[in-house]
C-alpha cells in the first residue's frame, strides 16, 4: 500500500469536521468536510407530503444530491444545463434518501416533508457517505429548530456512512478519489448508531471478492462508523440539541 | 410464515427457466422466467466501443432495462412517452451493466461494445436479479455465434443474481413480487459461478437489519445461486455451447 | 417477382396466429404473429378519461407502441433512453389509437378509458397492422374479463388490417421486411368486419401509382382481410368469448 | 348540406392564392391561402445532408409545419415553450416532407438538401393540404433561384394536395375548420399533374364508409387538384419560372 | 458612417408601418413592420390567470417570441424541433412580456390574463423592440375588442421601443441587422408615450462606452421614440379605437 | 426610508468580502459575500472553443449560474431535477457571461475557452451582481495560475456589478432581498474599472422612472462601483498577483 492521504494506516478514516448554520436560510445547514471532500447537507420542513402519501397522516422524507460545476479537477458539465441528472447522480440521491428515511419516524413527523439537499462544493472521494453522515446531521438540525412543532421528536435514530474498498486484497477505510479510481472493490456501509444495518452496496469493478473479505469489509466498516457516530454526537451537542434527542 | 408461492420453503428460489432463442434477430436472446417474472434479454455485438474507451484496445460491455406497460396489475406509464427513465429504471440498468461487465474479458473483447437488453415482459417480483441472471445467457449465445471473431472467449466466467428478504427476522429466498412489499430488509447478490462477490446491495426499508441476520442472508443466498448456476450451465449446454466455455 | 417468404403468391398474407393470455398481469392479453412479426398486445380499463371528456359521460380508447431495442437485426436504440418518442412511433400509435376507437361504442363504455400497449418483440414488417389486428383482440379480451360491469357489451365491431406494396406494378399483399424496403407504394389498410374502411393510407416511396393500381390494392387488400377477420374470430372463440360479442 | 363557406357547392374547392416572395431572406417563399387558411412556405437549399446519406451523391427533401399560437380562434400552445412538437406536427411534418421529396430527383440535386418550413399563420381546415400545395411552390422558386447550379433541373413534377369529407353519406370537397370537426371520414389526396397518386390518407373519425364512397372520394379529389394545379402553374409563370420546368 | 438603409442619416429610424387585423382569429392582431423587420403580433384575452396570482382579483400579461425558420438569410433552426427555447429567446420574451405588462392596469383587468404572441417572419435587426412596439398595438386592439368586459379600460398607457448603437464613437438609431453586428454597443429603449422608462439594456459588445456616449442615446432614442408613439397613435386611430384609449 | 441592513444609508453597498481559493480543485476559485448573499465563483481554463470560433485563433469566456435548493428562505427547486433552468437563470448566466468576456483579450486568449461557474450558497438580493464582482476575481485567479502559458496577460481590464433600485424615489443603492421586492425600478450596471459601461439594465416593475432619476442611478451606482473596484484589488493583490496585472 502507498502512502495514504493524512497520513492515515488502511483503518483510519479522513478527519471529518461539521461546520453547522453554514448558511443561513434553511431550517438546518452543514458543511461537512471528509478530508478534502465537502458538501454542503440543508434541511427544510415542508408542510405537505407527494402525492402517494396524501392523507394518511405520515410524513416524508426525501433528498436530493448535485455537485458543482466546479468541485472537480476537471469541470463537470452542469447538470441542469445539459436538461438531465446523470444516472450516478439519481442512484447516489436515491441511496441518500433512503439512508435519511432510517432517521425519522414518519408517523410521528406527521403529514410533513423534510427535504434534505446535499451540494458537494469539493470533490476528493466519498461525496456520497458524506452527504449521508452530514445529511442527517442537517436533519436533526432541521427537526432541532422546528421542535415546538412535535408532540415527541420524530425520531428513529442517527445514521452514518462509509466508504471502504479492497486494494491487491487489504481493505482501505475511507477512500479518497485517488484510491477510489483504483480499488478492485467499492463499498458502501450505512448503519444505525445502534449498529445495525441501513444499507450495504458493494461493487467488484475489477476483482471480485471472498466471503472473508466480506468479513473484513464489514468489521472494519464497523469500527470506523463508531468514531463518525462520536463526532456527529459532539457536532449536535455543541450547537445544543438536547441530549435525549442524540440517545434513542 | 404465511404460505409461500410454488409450495416452497423460505430457502428456495421459484422455478427457473431459458427459453434460447426466443427471438431471432438479436445476436443473442433469452426468455428468463423466475416463477411468473419473464424477462427478453438480447444482446448484440457491435464494433464500436463508447468515446471514454476509443483507441484503447479494450471493449465494453453495457445494459438497458425496460419494463413494458403491460407487465404489471396496474399499467405502468410508458418511459419513452413521459419522455424520461425513472429513477429507478436509471439504478437497475447500471447494476446490470456493472454485473454483466465482470462475465467479459475487455481485453479480449478488443474494440467492440455488447449491448444487453433486458426487457420485462410479466413482473412478478425480483425483475433485476432475473435480467442479470438470463443477460449472462443472453451475452453468452451473443459471443458463441461470433466465436470466429475472437482469438480466445472474451469470457471471465459466468454471474447470475438472487434476492432476499428479511421478514419478522427470518431470511427469505427469492421474492416474489407479494413478499417484496412486505419484507423488513430487500437484498439483492450477485456472484461468480466461483462463488466471489460482484455486488451486494442490501436496503432496510423498514427495520435495521443485524449482523447475525447479514451472515445468514450471505449463506442461504450462495446456497441459492448454485442452483442458478447449474440450470444455467445446463441451458447453454443444451444450446450446443462447448462445455469449455462454461468453466471459466 | 421473387420467391415470397413462406412460399406463398402475391396475393396471400403471412401465417396469423394469435396466443391468448400471453402474459397474465394485463386485462386483456395477446402475442399476434404474422409470420415472424411478434407484437405483444396488452389492454387495460382504467376508471377514468382523459381531461377534455371528463363529465360527459363517454369513455375513450388510446393506444401506444413500441419496439424493443432486440427486435431488429440491427439494435434499435431505446425510445426511453433517447428520452423522446421517434416520428415515426408518434405516426404509428396514433393510427393504432384511431383504429381502434373503431371497435368501441364509447357511450355504452361509460367514463372508462381502454389502453391498448403494442410492444413490437420481433420485427419483419408489418409491425403496425399486426397491432391493429392483435389490438382488437386484447381489446376483446380486456372487455370480456370485465364484462359484468357493462349493461351491453360496449362493441362497435371488429377492425383489422394488413399492408400492401406495389413493386414493379404487381400489388403484394402482407409484406415483409425485405419486401416492405423495396416497393415502390406502401399501403395500410384498415377494415370493419362488414367490410367498411376505418383507415387507408398509402404512399408512393419512390414511383407514384396509377388509379387502376389503387383499384387493384383495395380489391386484394379486402380479399386478404376477410381471412383475418375469420382467424381472429376463431381466436377469441376459442378463448370463449361468446358468439353474440363477434357479430356485432 | 348547409350552406358552405365562399358559397360553393360540395364538388369545389375555396379560393385559392399564391403571393411569391412573401418574404425576401428565405430562397423561396410563398404565402399560400386557401379560403381562410394561410400559410406561409419558405425553402432554402443547403449543401449538406443528412448522415444517412452522406458520400453518395444523391440529395434530400425536408419538411417542418408549425402553427403560430394566434393562427388558431383558442390560442394553441407555442410548442417550443412546451419543448415538445404534438404528435399531430410530427404526422403533419413527415406527410409534408414525403410529399414533396416526390417532386424532386434526387440524383440530380446532388449531395444537397431542401428545407421546406410550412408555418399557419391562420388556421381554417386544410393546413396540410395547403402547406404541400404552397410548398411546392416555395420549393420551385428555390430551385429556380439556384437554377445555374444545376446541370439540369432536379425536378421529378409538381404535386398538390386536396382535403376532403364524407358528412351524412356526402363528399365534400376542400373542408373549413366548421366542417373538418363534423364529418364522418376524413381525407387527404396528394397526387402529381399527372394524375398519379403520391400519398392517400383516410380516417374514419365516426363511421367507416363503404367502397363505393371510397370512388366518388378519389373521382372529386382529383377534378379538383386539376384546378389546383392549374393555379400552380400561372403563379410560377407569373413569377418568371420557364414553362419548360413545369410540364415535366 | 456608411450610407445607411433607406438613406437615413444617423438620427433617423426605418420606415415604421402596422397592418392591424393581418390575421383574424386572435382577438388583437396587427404585422409590424420596421423597415424589413416584420413581426406578426398577435393577442388573446383569457378568463384565467397564473397559479401564483389566483384568487387575488387581479390580472397578468405575458409575452412569447418565436422566429419563423425562414426569417432569416441562413434557416434558423425550429426551436419547437430542437424541444427548447435558445437563451436569447426566453432573454427576449422576458423583456417583452415585463414592458408590455406596464401598458396595463392589472387592477382593472380582474383575474384575466392577456397573452401576445411575437412571430417574426422576416428579420433584419431589431425584432425585439418592433415586437414591443407591434405587440402593444396588438395588446390594445384586443382590450378594444373586449371593451364592454371593463367598467374602465385597464389600460396605463403605450410603450414603445428602439434600439440604438454606437458605432465608432457616433450613436445610431434603429439598427438593421448589418448595423447590429458591427456596432461596439447595443442598447434598447423601452419609454412610456409620457417620456418615462421602462427598460433600459446597453451591453458593449466589443467596447464600452462612455457617460457622455449613454447621455446621447438618451437622448435621441427619445426623440425617435416620439415619432413611433405618433404612428402607433394613427394607426389605433384609424382602426377606430376611441381616441380617449390613447391619451392616458 | 426605513432602516437598511447593516445599518447603510441609501448610497452605501453592503460589507463585501473575497475568500479567494475557497475550494482547492479548480484553477480560481473565490467565495465572494455581499453582505448576506454568498456565491461560489470558480473558473477554469480549458484547451478548446466553441464551434463557432474554430481555427479562428481566437478564445471565448463564458458563465454559468446557479441556486442551491438550500440557499433560499423557502426552497428553491433543483433545476437539474426539472430538467431545464428557468428562464431568470437563463438571462442570469448570459448577462455575466457579456460582462466577464470584457475582462479578457480573446486574441491574447488563443484558442483557450475560460468558464466561469457561479453557484448562489446563501441568497439575499443581488446574486447575479456579485457574481460578475466574484467572477471577474475567479478569473483573474484563473488566468494567474496558468500566466506561464501567455505571452501577455490576456487582460482587458476588471469589471465590476452593482445593483440599484428606486423606492419611492430615493435611490437605493445595493439592494437586499427585501428591497429587492419593494423597489419600483430594478437596475443593475457593469463597469470597468476605468469608468466606462459594460452594461446598464434597469427595469420598471411599478412605476416608469424619469430621466433624472436615471441620471442619479448611474451617478451613485458609479460611485459605489469605485468602492468595490477598490476591494476587488486588494483581495488580488493580497492573494500575490503581480501589481501591473490589475492597472490595465
Amino acid at each position: 500500500m502507498s502512502q495514504r492521504s493524512f497520513g492515515r494506516d488502511a483503518r483510519t478514516a479522513r478527519p471529518l469536521d461539521f461546520q453547522c448554520d453554514f448558511t443561513q436560510n434553511a431550517d438546518g445547514s452543514v458543511l461537512v468536510s471528509t478530508g478534502n471532500t465537502k458538501v454542503i447537507c440543508t434541511a427544510f420542513l415542508e408542510d405537505k407530503v407527494p402525492g402517494f402519501l396524501k392523507n394518511q397522516g405520515v410524513g416524508w422524507v426525501t433528498a436530493e444530491y448535485g455537485m458543482l460545476p466546479g468541485a472537480t479537477h476537471q469541470r463537470t458539465l452542469r447538470e441542469a444545463a445539459k436538461g438531465k441528472q446523470q444516472g450516478r447522480t439519481v442512484e447516489i440521491q436515491r441511496l441518500i434518501g433512503r439512508s435519511l428515511r432510517a432517521c425519522v419516524n414518519c408517523q410521528d413527523l406527521g403529514e410533513r416533508t423534510i427535504v434534505i439537499d446535499c451540494d458537494v462544493i469539493q470533490a476528493d472521494g466519498g461525496t456520497r457517505t458524506a452527504a449521508i453522515t452530514g445529511g442527517c446531521v442537517a436533519l436533526y438540525l432541521c427537526l432541532w429548530k422546528h421542535r415546538k412543532k412535535f408532540f415527541s421528536p420524530p425520531l428513529a435514530g442517527r445514521v452514518a456512512a462509509v466508504s471502504l474498498g479492497i486494494l491487491d486484497g487489504q481493505v482501505l477505510v475511507d477512500l479518497d478519489y485517488e484510491e477510489d479510481s483504483t480499488v478492485d472493490v467499492d463499498m458502501n456501509l450505512v448503519k444505525t448508531e445502534s449498529g445495525r444495518f441501513i444499507e450495504i452496496q458493494g461493487t467488484a469493478e475489477n476483482r471480485p471478492f471472498s466471503q472473508e473479505q466480506m468479513m473484513q469489509v464489514l468489521e472494519q466498516g464497523g469500527a470506523a462508523l463508531d468514531t463518525v457516530f462520536e463526532k456527529q454526537k459532539q457536532a449536535l451537542l455543541n450547537y445544543g440539541v438536547e441530549p435525549a434527542w442524540l440517545t434513542r
